[in-house]
């Protein structure tokens, strides 16, 4: 009996039938710079003119997706890495123009691929973002089974004199936080070895069990639903500031947590001094560092801690800037570095 | 004992001692264009002017990685990324401009990753792409132990008046091909079917047995060498076809080989006549078509059979088009297509 590619594991078919799925929701992101159809070698987008500069960033969502798979919520993580990228595009200055993904896993599974690409589709549609092209890669063998991993890719522009950067930043300058929505999609490994251990600890649980139990602490919800919060998109708040203040530089407080990420935003020779009464940790992350009997600064090393976004601005702009995002608050400021530590909680 | 995100299998300063390894070689792929320094929230690329069109394109290695890794060949996988990207970007008539990877592991193997990464900056400063960014993941549990996935992405540029494809392509088109170098990245999975089902056939074979055997098929070499052999750029061909022909549209015959890829660069109502006698398909697909009993028509739906470009031009462009390119040869045709298949072979 003769093989096929088939027999192999591989079903060109089935990414194509699962790709027609979402072809409708693809086709809403298109934007007028979008040249020619889906399915062409690369694809076609006008360039800006030689004022702007691309900002190129790629992202994944790490094993949050292994939760999102076990609790059945393929939607979150789809969208969730639109916003990732769109958070750090936004983090240099620009606004988002187009995006590509890249789904791999060992055998496509249709109903689960356009959940993904789906919910990425309209999280592209919400934020003015062309969903470019992707790659759908079936690779037999070579991920658990029913794991899958995605990548994503977006380019944007900002207009050259208004990069965002370190270079911006001066002593003094105020910080401004803006709330994120939980974990976003970073410090899951940790997360989830704290519910597996609880899960150990706790005779005859199961780790959905211990993602399934309401929480007091959570005011009734589960660890499971705060896990799996999405990654929220900062991006409306980047207009309204941007269109009231001078923004200087902003952190996108991702894997590394806040000295991972907010040095990233200021200029060698200065650090940030950050006010802990200034915010709530909220509860998920309290409850997961109980849970784990975790070091404080290891929690701020690995989480957003419930700050998604750093924005420093001038001193005398930082009234203004509050006012202009609800929920922002006044962090701290950029003090002067001599060694250490980068950012100083007093 | 409290918990670190180490604990949880995650280590930040591990990824960045693999970067930092490769830091030099990533700096020599640096453009003009290319705005500040690595390890922004975004990479910052100087927008080419309005006249011009960005070509995105994303893509994998498929299993190929297996294989790599199988064989310790880790560099091949890195040089295919960026040369399967820089391939499909030419087939849109574009020049490269910038390229970014993403690398997911269960747990980073600092000299693979170098090994990997390095090899793409090299590809990388060959092409001329600034490799402007990337994303490592370290995901436990994610992956099979040892086993690595990898994407590209690339955006390239073209002259608006210059975009190739279907719409440029009349019957009567002369078609071109310019050979391959083995399999590139697609079709692993069926090749490594073959030698696996090659492997239990001859008894007390193993896999790695049938991947080192020297091959009197081969002229002596192995089939692990034949598969590993890097998916060949095709920029110089590209940029000496344009510089004295006026090229239609492209193919760049990677999954699902000539019936998945040719179509894509012909207009409908037309199809790809074939002349079967244009090229001596190389010995690896005849071998490994042998070994596995295949079809024929499995082979061509699969694999590139030793034609890796398709190129459309002008019928009196052929004779200049062939001489520009050593190893190029005329293939066939355009010609009117009513049903059926739209690649035929004569």
């Amino acid at each position: 009996m003769s093989l096929t590619y088939r027999d192999a594991g591989v079903n060109i078919a089935r990414a194509e039938d699962a790709l027609s799925r979402v072809k409708d929701r693809i086709a809403r992101t298109r934007r007028p710079e979008v040249i020619g159809e889906v399915g062409q070698f690369g694809g076609l987008f006008a360039s800006p003119g030689a004022d702007k500069v691309l900002v190129a960033t790629t992202d994944g969502v790490g094993t949050k997706l292994e939760l999102a798979r076990l609790l059945d919520r393929h939607e979150v993580v789809g969208a969730d890495l639109v916003h990732h990228c769109v958070n750090d595009a936004l983090a240099m200055g620009a606004e988002p123009l187009f995006f590509l993904d890249y789904f791999a896993t060992s055998k496509i599974d249709s109903q689960v691929f356009s959940r993904v690409v789906g919910a990425m589709a309209d999280a592209c549609a919400r934020s003015g973002t062309a969903l470019l092209g992707g790659e759908t890669a079936e690779m037999p063998g070579m991920y658990a089974a029913d794991a899958y991993d995605l990548a994503g890719f977006l380019v944007g522009a900002v207009d050259r004199a208004r990069i965002l950067g370190p270079q911006r930043v001066r002593e003094g300058d105020a910080l401004v936080g803006i709330p994120s929505t939980g974990l976003h999609t970073n410090g899951f490994s940790l997360a989830r070895e704290i519910c597996t251990r609880r899960a150990m600890h706790e005779r005859s649980a199961s780790l959905l069990d211990v993602l399934l139990a309401p929480r007091e602490e959570l005011g009734g919800a589960t660890l499971g639903a705060a896990l799996l919060a999405v990654h929220r998109p900062y991006l409306d708040e980047f207009r309204a500031l941007r269109d009231v203040a001078e923004i200087h530089s902003i952190a996108h407080l991702t894997g590394g947590g806040w000295e991972g990420n907010v040095p990233r935003a200021l200029p060698d020779g200065t650090a940030a001094w950050i006010d802990r009464e200034s915010w709530d940790v909220p509860a998920l992350f309290t409850l997961l560092a109980k849970l784990g009997d975790l070091e404080e600064i290891e929690q701020f090393d690995t989480w957003n801690m419930g700050i998604g976004l750093v924005v420093a601005v001038g001193e005398d702009a930082l009234e203004t800037a509050l006012a202009a995002v609800p929920g922002a608050v006044a962090l701290g400021k950029v003090v002067p570095h001599s060694a250490g530590r980068r950012v100083i909680f007093g």
